[in-house]
């Protein structure tokens, strides 16, 4: 019980877990290469020693007890600007960890129509919490033929679903995709896809199992090879977090860590109650990321001395624009946030929606605008080896060099990090991520449709239209 | 002394002001066809009589008289928020005068260089506030070859500028284009159009002079012909403020008007020092406009069937990002308010560019999206007179007929809504001045390079391709 | 029989016809002041004096008989390029009048239905054409709920249907919506507005019939008022030819103009026929127009002296970027022409609809650079009869004054031009049909998803996916 | 002398030429398995016995003599369609040789300056046809600091120049930067980068020499590491062509290889020769591009069941636009050929900037609708290896099932596909290349405006304005 040390972690991982990477079996994650960045960066968050971060990065329990503040529902708005602030500097592994936090939430949702769940809820969110342990998401299934619901599929199996029942337990089968750092975390937490619908009992299916689980067998899909040049490649051999293709290969859940079991009005439930907390993490991290692309394209136009060139300038105010409206999102999302019966405070889901929407919708332009900054020495430089090799340094020096104050070195590693974010497998990550995480861009058309209060624009249109009266005297 | 009733304010333009419409010498504004509803709109703003409003439209000066909060400089945020508000339901006559105010805020920066310029705005600040009088912001010079510096032009006078002084005052020449309003108030309060430097001190000049000054004449230019049908021009019947061409024909103004009269280095202070308050009215008329759009979409679809079609909703939805982006943005501007030196309380010049370049950059595509939901009978519905006509009525009431609980003549005024706000007289005005007002596209760009942190994007930049260390301990 | 002259088409309008105009019934269309300029345009396509004009405006029919080319179906790439060049110099009046080629050219489809219908499309074809008659093209139903099928709505009449059959013909009843010229040409030459199927066959009819048959009344809209200056409004003072709403008062159609009734699997057909040759139309004036920009926005670049600026070249590349993208797109389409069964050359619908929806698509883009480029000026210039003020003449020639060699009359001609073209009445119906004509962004997109070679498109995929071999042998 | 065979070809390439790749340097390119599918690929157009090819693939010279088309100056229109043709299946090696063609084109403009260089031009142009060999365009410099000029920088040899001259030649330093297979080719054909003025004769410089000259340099750049899965990379496993960064180090280039050494009046002839001939290749790729994009999606939704959903028939119908865009620019530039003095017929300038700049700017949003229609497995997909791997076959036929007509191995490739075109390394090198090659979004905007007929188009605004007469007489 307690916090754990970072050593206490990554011995934590060494449970015999069934794990893949590019088609060889893991003996142990915690020694193979493709892992390693990942680990260190999970380590990170437990480190508690200095009191500065421990502030920030923990919070007292009902109990006193200090726990990872990721585990913190938010009450008040004081909280939720803790908890945005935690996510800015967050491993991704610990940001997952949210799942069990937003599931707690709608525990009085789930007790009303079996208690057994709640507390179920309830027990493995303790479990978690006080042993510091980290959680995956793990959602989406495998869909097959897109245009059939899941009974109508070729094969049963490619929605998540119950395949035996007994005093002890269930047995689940399938498979769900897209699980981030699922082979680095202790818990699969597992969520319906979507909705379901009567005669879709046995797709109706929640609960949590330990990695090491038999039955459970992980995928795993990399952007950055091990061993890369931080010269090369700055961002990604620094971040690197692997996507389980996570397997459930008629897995036993015992009954105690059942959360659905066939009550196919709770899936949709269940299902949605993460979305937006996905989404604000988007947002948090679209933030960060723009402003880098500013700064980036900036400090570019410095070094190569076209930063008063008119046609750049309006290309660094598009990304400034950019950057701010994204900006303007998230801190509408906090200030303006709601409320929920249970008492949880949680980010206006219109703003969070609308700058999820905003950002992912023009990251492309903005890649662009980047781009035609750049030139095509971005994808052409040579690279740090050649630097390195006494036959080619003093040329690259030569040649690089454009103003007495930039390092050419320096110039090197602006060039790969604008590669690495845009131009490379990692920036493929990131273009297919920024559309596709939480939910592709009609998720959030969907969302604003619901959340938008119609009603009251189409008063002011027939206002303006002169067929509603007016409502406001003198103007007012 | 004190605040003045509608009738007091529609008698007080009876001055014998030289004004123009089509062409047409106007012996008195208050009679003519062509600014009644104008007129009525900014009588309107005269009603203090109920409490609710009085309390809304009206605050304390330091003596303990009510003056409209128009000339109220924010103090406090409570201040802004009011002032927003207030701005919501101003009609443009007083929306305009918010420029004495923010002449009176830059006072100490032009006491630094003339005491006396600073008395006089003080002056005349206190005037009009103490007298409930209106001012127009009169900036925009003639200009003629933009590629050229004022002295260079082919006419010494296509920028405004003293061609005379005397120990009793100084005489100006010029043309001042696009004055809103400008035969509907009481002062034409001059601002230079933009910093002068050495060698342009003839240029560098600001003053107030009441409308019915000698040698001041205005050609007048509306958008909506009076005698309008409100069931054909749901808006422009309703508001109409005409735009002002002013000419300064050897205009004399004694020295206790003057706020400048040379010192060219406080020409760009002046100039600079509208702009914010320009564009945060700019904004709020956005943000009300956009949530208009969205009503008028979602109410055509359901009055024409088509409220669930698939397209449908992804207009209404692309609409929906256009009108929460820009309110996102006001909110922003308001609570992340700055404070000057002299205490002023203003909204964050950084949300306010970003949004109203958001909204003017956007609005063409989302007429587009308008009209491609609303579809060819936008142009090509029968008027009112038609609609009026026993002859016709019967027919446009059976084939205008789309649902039972549609009133043909309500679906037709939305129509002309529609026409009206984005394919007509007005709806062009609305398009052009969307782009141009405050200063078209370019101005808000170069606003946002000034104000944005460049140094912290750089910064980050730095970080992030290794060229400085980072600076958060345990990512932190 | 034989070509009219322009006088002969007035006096042919005089028939009694049954159209209305802002609410007024018009005795006569040649004397009244609406109809005027595009009644004076529409005879100008009956002038054949000159022989060079005549070589353009007409061809010989099979007879040896001179007939007005808008008759010719083209049989030859040069008859094509022909009638491109014709539409490009043609009013609307006549352009409206290929819905009788069309017509003619798809008998051999309706004659495997109905003979009769046949002969009735022949013998009105060389009614009209060796009567050098005009006809509008009458398609468009009121549609009323357009979430139900023309029986389920609350009116039956709210799509064009036969009330009654008898030996001697139908009587059919409806409006038809958006019929330009409808009150200005000599048949009303009626389509099914979309394809029927069975249970529809009462909505299944077309038939053509004279303006003036008792039971058609029209109520015109126009986007310009009479009267207008040439000067104030460049472009709408010379173009304005009425839209049409048209009723169909329990209209009597004698057999031997019916060309369907009740045929419900010819609806669809006939409805189609239209549809190419209303866009290719619709093509060639962007083609024009879009030319007509990239001037306008250099004229006034170089009158105002911002040529050579930066921003003002970037946006007027991009007016010509619009500009050739859609004379390409034009030229592919005359050049790729395709033949039908019974040999008539016409178009590449592809290139066609790429074109029409490249133009819809950016056209408000393109609006939004000419008024970044204009400014203000556009809307709050002083008109003509303020120009032509004597008291007023000076002032205007001095301060709209911006270089020697540009007249300010001509200056202020140019601001008129954009303020007519796009940002105002007429300015707004380009606008809306810029979208709408021909049916909408959606109408191009459906047509090219039906048109493109999708399975070559997916062969290439699979080989690049190293799903199918390559089929390319040595790369060749 | 004459054609040589593909292994002819590549024992050519073993000549002692000094080139690294990765900080090593490589003994013999042939060898080296970074290079191998380059070698591979250019062998392939060395391919001269099936007599259908070498139809294709050859023309015949003046003196009779075979000849790789790619050195044939197109004469006639039936000559560009042929050698567009080519292009369309012609290794990226053989595509850079135009690069003699271009230069042997501008050899009377050369002559008119210094005989010479043109018999120089002449004589290096028919070594490398008659013996068929390969050439590198050379161009880009350093650079630097792109606000100085060359002589201005702190390194006078950021730009290539002549450090020497004497009887027997020149000797040249500098580096040039994005040489594409510059370490595959036989001749560096060097150009300067852009047109030079007084003062900068040390900087005009032009010229060729075999690739292991002495001082000659080059660090490759691939984007594809050796050793890929067709499977996963079913792209970059088959394309892979190094970029050089070709460095110059005291080269000694004797007298008869020089084409300029001095006459700054050249160096914009030069350097402007091969523009056009480089964007047409440009286009020739993406028009093939996007018809692969088009079929991926449609197959891809197919695969999927979504093929009929109207969201993704949305999309796809953007990719069709695009794509049809994009051929139609190419049909228009092959169809509008122009001739110029010397008789080589070249593409229209006009349609091939046009097409290139479409392609260019648009590219970022087809990629962002080609992830939003196939989903986050385009980067979690896992790869060939589990595939092959016998505890995970099984796993994943089942889980990635759809329909029964879809293979798994072809849907993994079909991701595959999307993933190593758009979002890995791979598709960061067309993201970049996309905008960069043939210089950016602001290379075709300036030809454009040179272009394009604005005098013509400012009548027309002139006509259209009623500041000039209409020239059209009766419409015509």
């Amino acid at each position: 019980m307690g916090l754990k040390t970072p050593e206490e972690y990554r011995e934590s991982l060494r449970d015999g877990r069934v794990t893949y990477i590019v088609g060889e079996r893991v003996a142990d994650v915690t020694r193979h290469p493709w892992f390693e960045t990942a680990i260190a960066n999970a380590m990170e968050d437990y480190e508690y020693e200095d009191p500065e971060v421990r502030a920030v990065r923990t919070y007292e329990t009902e109990s006193g007890a200090a726990a990872h503040r990721v585990f913190q529902v938010p009450r008040t708005p004081e909280d939720l600007e803790k908890r945005v602030k935690l996510t800015e500097v967050t491993s991704i592994t610990t940001a997952v960890s949210a799942v069990l936090m937003a599931l707690y939430n709608i525990k009085d949702q789930v007790a009303q129509v079996n208690g057994q769940y709640a507390e179920n809820i309830e027990r493995v969110y303790r479990h978690c919490r006080d042993n510091d342990l980290r959680a995956a998401q793990v959602i989406t299934d495998a869909k097959g033929d897109r245009s059939r619901r899941p009974v109508e599929q070729d094969d049963p199996d490619l929605y998540m679903r119950i395949v035996e029942r007994s005093k002890d337990g269930i047995v689940v089968r399938g498979a769900k995709l897209h699980i981030t750092a699922a082979s680095l975390v202790h818990e699969l937490t597992v969520m319906p896809t979507k909705a379901m619908g009567a005669g879709e009992e046995q797709y109706s299916v929640s609960f949590s199992v330990p990695v090491a689980t038999p039955g459970v067998k992980i995928i795993n899909r990399g952007y950055a090879r091990p061993g890369r040049s931080r010269m090369d490649y700055p961002l990604s051999a620094r971040h690197n977090a692997p996507e389980g293709f996570v397997i459930f290969d008629d897995v036993f859940v015992p009954w105690e860590r059942v959360f659905l079991a066939g009550e196919h009005q709770l899936a949709g439930v269940l299902a949605h109650s993460l979305g937006l907390w996905e989404r604000i993490g988007g947002l948090i991290g679209m933030v960060r990321r723009s402003r880098m692309m500013v700064g980036v394209a900036e400090l570019l136009a410095e070094y190569n001395g076209i930063a008063k060139a008119g046609h750049i300038q309006e290309k660094i105010g598009e990304l400034i624009f950019y950057a701010e409206g994204l900006r303007m999102a998230l801190e509408t999302a906090v200030r303006s946030y709601k409320t929920t019966a249970t008492g949880m405070v949680y980010p206006d889901p219109m703003a969070v929606n609308v700058g999820k929407y905003f950002g992912a919708a023009n990251f492309h332009l903005m890649v662009r605008h980047l781009h035609d900054i750049s030139g095509g020495l971005v994808v052409t430089l040579p690279t740090e080896a050649d630097f390195r090799n006494p036959e080619l340094t003093a040329y690259l020096e030569k040649y690089l060099h454009t103003r007495p104050e930039v390092k050419v070195e320096d110039r090197m590693k602006l060039y790969n990090l604008i590669r690495d974010f845009s131009a490379d497998t990692y920036g493929g990550w990131e273009l297919v991520t920024t559309v596709q995480a939480g939910g592709g861009l009609a998720a959030q058309r969907i969302v604003v449709l619901r959340e938008y209060d119609l009603e009251a624009a189409k008063e002011l249109a027939r206002e303006e239209a002169g067929i509603a009266e007016t409502r406001r005297p003198a103007r007012i």
